[in-house]
């Protein structure tokens, strides 16, 4: 069960209102990289969590990102409490709040008319959030690697929203968000190598035909390699005629039909069938006027007629 | 750019259609651990990059990836050749044909009705692709750790299919479909170790005082601990009371407005401010019927007159 | 801050595994009436509350909304347990494991394929909760009608996974969350009449002229009217002619453009202009074939040619 | 059926073009409250309605908000007309033009570029609409709550766009707009009264032990207390220990499984296990470089080997 | 199988960086109408196509769309490429970064912030790209349709690009996108007429009472008529009463239900019936408060009360 | 302005509930290609257009749109009735109901439980409409061509769903509705021809070295050629080296930086410079466990030490 109280789990000091600052810091209230995604992403592997230890510190970590939700929304609450006001009574003239409303140069028109200044779950972009953000999967190595890849992740986008942040007050409370996702990328590494072994994910054994192959899709240009693609371990494949195909097969895709599957597909093929033999006059040539140039027409010209 | 070849990567050889298990495949086709997510979470990221070394990795890998999309694609295509066919022509008795639509028991009927059998970027459920299931922000500490984890988790993903499906030839593509998600994340996570140093990520250094604290927020019950939270790294915070305004504040949030802001917020404040001592009579009371017991209506009764 | 503590607010009892019904409860966790909507509804309106006892109030329901995320997850992690082992493991036959995936006969196959069993924030139908289904924006007397209609909804919504429902604990621990929404319910009620007035929201006046009158915009039938159109406080309004261009204008819409927009939109009018006049071959005549009949080929018959 | 006839339910007259001011008028149209979202949520309500009486004023209704569609739709083509011509023209330089697409401070690039200045159905912020909008479930007293609540976020809106407007036509064809969703809140206040009883929703009574109980989830601060969690009426728990498990259970979640599935379950326990004894070395011990300190290393230090 | 090479297919000289410009390109990268979707439409289709020709056809273009979203994300990384530096190291001062950030006066904040300069898929308001964009229906002289109109889209979406953008690299390059869209088209028209016939799509007859006739639906104003309505190919129905119930029913819709659900049904109307004889009070009449006119109370005025 | 008359466009007449069929009808009641975009996307194209003759055209068919929606609507509702009253009223005993909500193999289960049996705005797997299937884009040539193959696409969509359709009532309204598509494409059709010139769309010219050019991309196989690639029209290109680059230059892409921003990338790219010359131990590497085999451990095998 979940219990408030009443002080912040960090001092919110706003020192002047600011719509479109409060805009840039709703990437992390309802962004892809948010607290929400955040809290939520851990609570529902909790839930669905056998392991005892894994399960409480999944619920620890959700916990605190709820915690850190209600941060992230106080501030965008206090920078956007003036340009509430100012549209909810109407306390400019006209075209004084029109600017108001457009001035800030990014999305806070948005956050203005449609949420009346409240902290909206969207991204700073007025993108709704949506949980195909998360991407949990119910395996606990890969959830642990992507809660592992979630946090630094997170760690960046306070990065790039303190950087441009003068105000010191909110610059303060963004650093220690930003630190706490550094020490929750700690606890998940340790996590998921506490499972032993962790790698591969699940059960069913690769292909070692195929488990230790580097492909080399890309050419035609330098190549840049690097321990990824060199070294013992890899086959690395340049030759394009056994990059497809590498079962040995013909690389086409087949299926064995029924007697009916086939004379029904056939009479569709049919129907639809393609006359390549032919160079039919098409809206294009009708469209492009009598003026068009013959490349443009029908592959006969322009007085082909479909009729003959 | 890109060339294409008409040889798969790998040969598709089914059995027998079967449109309920061509939706499941959909699952790697058009779902958030599929092929096309895949392809294009490197795709972009190798746009967006400098290093002439991880750029060619990415373009190698997204490559691999359009081809491997092709495979699975092509496997949900022959799976739903049969009931593309009878649909089409209608080749079936209309109950029949509404029982191949409806028997699978899952949304293959999607597939069929609205996507006429082709293979649609839907997951298996028929919900469209979107670009919020990548999560890449450009920078390459926190993309390679996303693209770890993203293989893990289409790693399972594969091994999820495997394991229900009992044609061989289907099988034997998606084992090398998977061995490769094994063999992908090798390489970024040799390419993530390939950067030193790639923990924590980006410039901004944490608050020393908080970056390797643990806040113990789920109590009241058996605790769990292990090496995420404890051992001499960690400092470990149950006490409530020191894990809410751990800046030594009072915890709330707050901002210094200008007089005329100030101003129109009490105007707001006073015109839609809550009348804590009166018992209002509400369109629940009224609702709620003469039968209805004291205890669902106005707190004084159902006499209790607003206009009092 | 929240905090967790780690008893849920009302004891989960479930008889047997059954991934189907885990599915339709799902509409509860991640679905549009469901308990993160509701939690996420009242927290951000919290967050930009200003009036004291609304904020509590909406701080209290927000906290206890997702302490019943976790009783709705949990059900539903109960309830997939057993599918979740049998697929990870792989311990069916193959075609069996096939059947448990999608013998449910709804979308159970999604959460198991894709979330592994895990509770997911999406609907019963799959589909990834999103944020749009917040309504609020930021005016008291507005979002708290919202909230009314918020809870009368999801009281409903647990009404319909009740009644099918035999497992009597699951039906217990339902009956718990679907009175506390009528208990919210109550509250909200409260609270919106404990602000006088509450009607109309906001501060412009309407147009006296239009403000109650009830226009009759479906008629040729027999006409059932209500309190809700009838009586003295209304102006019915049946003669079609009154209905339009109520303003006593013409009905259209005009703007006054400048010299130069003028020009240039007359040169697109030019550029795009249709030829009432001429009976065009069009793309749908060519592809008609030549058996056609008259009536499907342009005006002037097959004949008839563009270039003349 | 519906019918159409030329002239708009209110005449509009615009001064002068504006994009920008355009683009906020999107809210209206394609955002989620505005005349789009009214209009389908009543008709799909009428479909779905038995009672004659309210299936008529559905149908009334949706008709006129279609109509109101139509008329905040051509304010925005009027505001936008010079704007497209000037852009399909290529009316202008190409830095005035890039000035003319990005000048207006908010999305009305969207509009310009992508819907070539054509009304499109997204809010202010391009962002399409979406039927998740619509909340109608299929019960009156639950779908008439949330009528009346649209209309009034939906009067608010439509403040909100008036303050900021100097234009006097777009003023006055939308104080009628206004003015009319109060018009209608009304005939849905009215008609959710006609049904008695209409609270609680549905068939399903309460448990009387939770109907009337306020759990007061928030705390360690002042309280402030109101009609809707004191009187007679409410029975206020502030005590942790009586706000969990209040059935009087344990709090835990429990399902009965079969063998099988308890022995399955169990190898994959056993499987993905994690060890709390051990420190092990993780990926952000190895990335966080030698000059790493022991704080962000593995509980053992850097010399401790995994393989111990 | 795709391959990749290392030269893009046209090249890409950017004059000087501009964030601004990057984000309105992003509408042929993630947009509806862009590179992605181009590619996706006909990769998917030709996955399902039979025909030899056709799936040649639209692997050709598919190959050489993915080619083109390379060249314009290519474009998009040279543009933003002076941001990216900026914000990851921090580069300029507070103040300077925000306007950096927030300068550009179209969403290129979304691109900076939250990928970090990377090209997102995402239109130029930063809406991720969907799947719902793909309009693939597996029949093909519909999806050649769709192909045909995409490509038409297309090409003016390019003009829009190319008209307010001075850097002639760009230019150049896009005047090459550009270009090939209608290469495209020329194409995909010669593949819709090479089927015969291919209008009406499909197998199934139309109604001939109804195959040529037009419902002249808007009407009360002048009447602008031309080839699409008249001619003697088409029957033009104006009498508002020949256009409902066409088939000459009475225009109800009906169901004959079992006994057993007419019984329940019959319970389901009682309960919720709604009574029309009554002038109910309200929540709006408790909400307009003691002072509002009587037009805005109950039918009876504001002493009436419901208990009577 | 939109009236609305009571009698549908055709009379309705179903012969027994069946709410599976329901569900399948829901495609073209709020799928991609059903009642509602059509409606939209003709009627925003109408608000945009300034063309008398298009605009009423445009207006016509929305309104007949809109009717269809009505029609198709009612034929759900109809289909739906006996499943409403069942889950409404409890009317079954719980597993029997349950199997009623699950029994049809379809989504019909999302349509009851969360819609309450209402028609939702959803196609047939339960996705919610979204404006992102409108592809309007403000250009008559493009938009025209949108309509025409939308019409097409409803048209075969009717015909999916009449096939494997057994109810008379229901067959004979869904045969009037794909009548209906067809005669709105003629008038389409016609409207498009009516432009002179229509093709190619837009004032930009193309550039005449790449306008008739067909670019080989799939290769190494059976070529398939047709009018699309071969004859006079046309110049193929195959040889691979001619298909990038195409412009002559070096097929990279290139941008003139200024000396701070290029000194701000330096320091970006060492920072995150990757070094190519080491062979690091890995996450994965850690994770393998102690018997994994060395292709899977770092380059330099098992006991390779980061800190040498």
């Amino acid at each position: 069960m979940f219990m408030h109280q009443k002080r912040l789990q960090y001092t919110v000091r706003v020192s002047e209102t600011n719509p479109g600052l409060a805009n840039l810091m709703l990437e992390q209230f309802g962004g892809p990289q948010g607290e929400l995604a955040a809290a939520m992403r851990y609570f529902t592997q909790a839930l669905g969590e056998d392991d005892p230890g894994r399960k409480d510190l999944l619920l620890d970590i959700a916990t605190e990102e709820l915690s850190h939700l209600e941060v992230i929304g106080s501030i965008v609450a206090m920078l956007t409490r003036g340009a509430k006001g100012k549209l909810a009574e109407g306390a400019q003239e006209q075209a004084e709040l029109y600017r108001t409303i457009n001035g800030a140069g990014n999305d806070s028109h948005v956050t203005q008319v449609l949420y009346g200044g409240g902290p909206a779950l969207t991204n700073s972009g007025g993108v709704p959030w949506t949980a195909a953000y998360i991407d949990s999967i119910g395996d606990p190595t890969c959830d642990l690697r992507s809660n592992i890849a979630a946090e630094s992740r997170a760690k960046i986008t306070y990065e790039r929203l303190i950087n441009p942040t003068a105000d010191p007050g909110v610059r303060e409370a963004l650093g220690f968000l930003m630190t706490r996702e550094v020490a929750h990328q700690k606890s998940f590494e340790k996590a998921l190598y506490a499972i032993e072994p962790n790698f591969p994910a699940g059960k069913q054994p690769g292909d070692p035909r195929f488990s230790d192959t580097y492909f080399n899709m890309s050419q035609d240009g330098a190549e840049h390699r690097g321990p990824w693609n060199q070294g013992p371990q890899w086959r690395y494949v340049s030759d394009r005629s056994q990059q497809s195909a590498v079962d040995g097969g013909d690389g086409s895709a087949s299926v064995q039909l029924g007697a009916e599957e086939a004379a029904t597909l056939e009479r569709l093929r049919a129907r639809t069938k393609s006359d390549p033999s032919v160079g039919p006059v098409t809206g294009a040539d009708l469209g492009a006027g009598p003026g068009a140039g013959s490349t443009t027409l029908g592959n006969d010209g322009p007085s082909a007629s479909r009729a003959r």
